[in-house]
């Protein structure tokens, strides 16, 4: 079983591979519940998953389109895992997503009707920060849910082609900077949102929410904005 | 390598599996063009793919958005299948794609904004019939790419899981029927304008568009419009 650790991570690391790392909850004797986390997660991919498709149909380069649509293919199969975990455990996977969908969905909502930029930045930090925060949490599950969950949400999306979607229009238009800039910060608080919403299924030693300990979750938090401040540095743009 | 037969197809079947029949086209010296129909029928592919992903969206049972979901993902797998194959032949999938994008984007603009299980019926027959139309126009194609692309056209995308729904709504709705049924004779004439369209990518021996000819035609939209009856039919729908 994959233990939450206590230490904190080493300095961050900078640039390089947008590959999700877990992100080490300072946590040390947290308890998701299994079913509750496989249905907010798979819900969030099914929400991601279309997301992405919306974002992929709205490129006005056909490349463009691709690449987000192979984005949304990882996202679609990482929701299917998830599915296929929860139906394993005799549950249905629409049951068991049920409770998360308004919380999520509000969210959507939240930062539906951005320009098109805004939306491929949305689906590049959002899945960034959830897959790190949720791959963290899902090392606190008993075994094999544990490994199968963090696999899954370690997967590449395809980070790399959706900073190369937004690098070329930075390139190609100097005011989008200062628009994604505004765009991520705003962004970051409401992802920050759907994390902390997750923290409600969780249980300490004593049985009590992990939620209702601010100073517990601080250093969770801070290790979600640092990778995302490491996001938005890679772009060029200020956090 | 396949050869498209001048014989015209048994007594038409009925009910039973929605799984599309390659429809033996009536024209025995038809050439596609091998990376006209790769292209066209990629894109076909992708832009079914965002419908179907919109269509599940929209879905208010999280169950039929799960099964709708699914039929994305087998038409995303037929995207992606369809573009390695072009990728494979040293082209760029994008670039291969484009010639067609104008006419296929007419056609979803024109089924779009209909209600929700107007569009589920449109996935159904649309994909029934043009995974009907191009697994038959891909047996005139050279090996290996005839058998690969039949294929991939011949995969169940989920016909049962989409008359699943549209039963379910026709039992709870009894006005639902004819709309339906109008939308269905509706749909029938874009989608046969789509297949006859990729008739301009087709010569025949003497070098000549396959689509110069009306009386040549007729047989192929006949067996089309047949195929397409039959699934009205199941439903209890008049075409």
């Amino acid at each position: 079983m994959i233990r939450l650790g206590r230490r904190r991570p080493a300095a961050p690391r900078r640039g390089g591979g947008e590959q999700p790392k877990v992100v080490r909850i300072a946590l040390g004797d947290l308890r998701p519940d299994t079913d509750a986390l496989l249905g907010r997660v798979a819900y969030l991919k099914l929400a991601l998953f279309e997301s992405a498709s919306a974002v992929a149909g709205r490129a006005t380069d056909l490349a463009d389109r691709e690449a987000i649509t192979r984005v949304a293919a990882v996202v679609l199969e990482q929701h299917t895992a998830l599915s296929s975990m929860i139906e394993a455990r005799g549950h249905s996977s629409a049951a068991a997503m049920h409770p998360f969908t308004a919380d999520i969905d509000r969210y959507r909502r939240r930062l539906a009707d951005s320009g098109w930029h805004e939306s491929v930045l949305t689906l590049h930090l959002s899945a960034g920060l959830l897959d790190g925060f949720f791959a963290g949490l899902a090392a606190g599950l008993p075994e094999p849910e544990a490994g199968r969950v963090v696999e899954i949400l370690q997967r590449d999306i395809g980070h790399d082609a959706l900073v190369a979607v937004l690098q070329a229009g930075l390139a190609a238009d100097k005011r989008l900077a200062s628009r994604l800039a505004l765009w991520g910060r705003r962004l970051v608080g409401d992802t920050l949102l759907v994390a902390r919403a997750a923290l409600a299924d969780v249980r300490d030693a004593a049985g009590q929410p992990a939620s209702t300990e601010e100073r517990r979750i601080e250093p969770i938090l801070n290790d979600l904005i640092a990778a995302h401040t490491r996001r938005m540095d890679r772009l060029g743009l200020t956090a």
